[in-house]
């Protein structure tokens, strides 16, 4: 790009997001220089959102920018540490200071929320992309992990999934709600998700995985029950449904969204039946907004039950609103 | 991506690179887990290049992936930094088993060559795009930066600038070369650069500042200025040219080159006139292969002279060989 547009972006993400004193040398260098308390490990992740495929082409830029860090809180909520630092590497195919702006608004307002500084960057001309690196810190010994869990263990997931995929359906108008208030509620769930990185902290004394809710509830339990050397089963009539979702869609449809949606950002994690009594007194349900859902098993696997029976998920990964035309 | 395209990539993405005791949980969880020594700062620096801007749609994929790792390696000697762990994000149209094997051997041969470990990833569809993370550390305190030089230092550059701009224009038939190990060398200076850490690591002694070069000589010496507080003045017969540049270009345009060329992967720094004579017996420059081009002035901007007077090089940017057909 032409230095003048380098400048223009320079000018937005130069000091974006918290001032913190552990960042030495922050944006405008070769590199950021950063302290890591020597008690604590580092953690690291990186997400991408490519236009038209993570985020409709004609997303509003704060939520692009909110969601680039959120994605990325969420990696960093799940295993159970504090986030500290991002670098952002953001492709365009021309800097257009309005878009730039509200980006920028997006990103650097959660950024502040979560105390994370932007200490690094990278602009480039070309199809618009974004990648967010996240770094952050945990006590020594304490983080999360999709492995450690055991048949028996309880699973349970924040949030209620399914609504941010009912959300992204709005935005491309694959699915209508006569609600105006149901609508702008889901649509928030996609556009602008709440990561639960003070959940994730306060789960390391009580769980033994974690896995954050990103592809769909079904595959990821299946992730973390396979990382964990078990399988899952899930209670169909335990599924945290919103009374939104289930407006917009109906009781039924809301669950299998729950199950197979994707991009809730929200935390599975497994508690063993000896501490569970533990964390439902210590961390209320009801406070935390977190649910109950099904229990690790031997036999390999995810599965989700109804009295008893099995209900079969195999179209998983299907366009639940293309044939809606 | 389909199920199957992941798993393919995760085979050639898992376990690539150096092994490192200090990697607690490696690609696979939602987050690497690792140690940073406690006397040490973390250095992080990203960069993304895109097809069709920073390399040529028909670039081999051993190439895009060592230089994807080397210019992130490049950022990390600017600092003094020794590299450790890289994260990549990359996105492709499709998972094409043959480009993905080759782009992994050229990350993979470069990252085993420097100790890094490929600690995470994010593999997405789009248009063809890598975003490398890289991590590392550095002796508290003890970071090469661009400010920190004052008036009167030497300025110095490793390598020969300049072939890596001729490689690229080799590269895209803009350029060309009668003798074929000339025409080698220049498309290997630019397919596979050589990021300087053994010299950026031993600088730290020496040095005020350093930049890595990467968008010409010229515009970055102007960028350590300024970020110093002062100008530069470089010497045109001073620039060091490789023989293969000048068989290529003839010695006027390779000196052009060598100062707005790009791509270079050169360390520029400063050294002090009382710290000169320890830097070049301590670091032969025939054997470390760097050499003095010019003095930071007083006075701002960046400027080459020769015989006294100052040459023109206002047409910075431009493109070198579009006028040739």
């Amino acid at each position: 790009m032409p230095l003048g547009e380098f400048e223009l972006i320079d000018r937005y993400f130069r000091e974006l997001g918290a001032a913190r004193s552990d960042v030495r040398l922050g944006v405008g260098d070769d590199g950021a220089l950063l302290e890591v308390p020597p008690d604590r490990q580092l953690v690291a992740a990186i997400d991408t959102l490519v236009e038209g495929i993570h985020f409709p082409h004609d997303s509003p830029a704060a939520s692009v920018g909110h969601r680039a860090l959120a994605v990325n809180l969420s990696d960093v909520a799940a295993m159970g540490a504090e986030p500290a630092w991002a670098l952002l590497a953001l492709t365009l195919p021309l800097a257009e200071e309005r878009w730039l702006a509200e980006f920028s608004r997006g990103f650097g307002s959660l950024a502040r929320r979560f105390r994370v500084a932007l200490v690094g960057g990278d602009t480039t001309r070309g199809p618009r992309c974004v990648t967010v690196q996240i770094l952050g810190s945990v006590e020594r010994g304490t983080a999360l992990r999709r492995s450690g869990a055991a048949p028996g263990d309880a699973v349970l997931v924040s949030g209620t999934p399914g609504d941010a995929t009912a959300g992204l359906a709005l935005e491309q108008a694959r699915l209508e709600v006569a609600d105006a208030v149901v609508d702008r509620e889901l649509r928030a769930r996609f556009l602008y998700p709440t990561p639960r990185v003070a959940l994730g902290r306060r789960l390391r004394d009580y769980a033994t995985a974690c896995i954050d809710v990103s592809d769909g509830l079904l595959a990821d339990a299946g992730k973390l029950a396979r990382a964990s050397g078990c399988g899952v089963a899930l209670d169909y009539d335990q599924l945290p449904v919103s009374a939104a979702l289930v407006q917009a869609v109906g009781a039924a449809r809301a669950r299998e969204l729950a199950l197979t949606g994707g991009d809730d950002y929200e935390l599975l994690f497994c508690v063993p039946p000896a501490r569970l009594a533990a964390l439902l007194r210590d961390l209320p349900p009801a406070e935390w907004l977190y649910q109950r859902i099904g229990a690790l098993r031997a036999q390999h696997g995810a599965i989700v039950e109804r009295g008893g029976s099995v209900i079969d998920f195999s179209h998983l990964g299907f366009d639940h609103f293309a044939e809606r035309g």
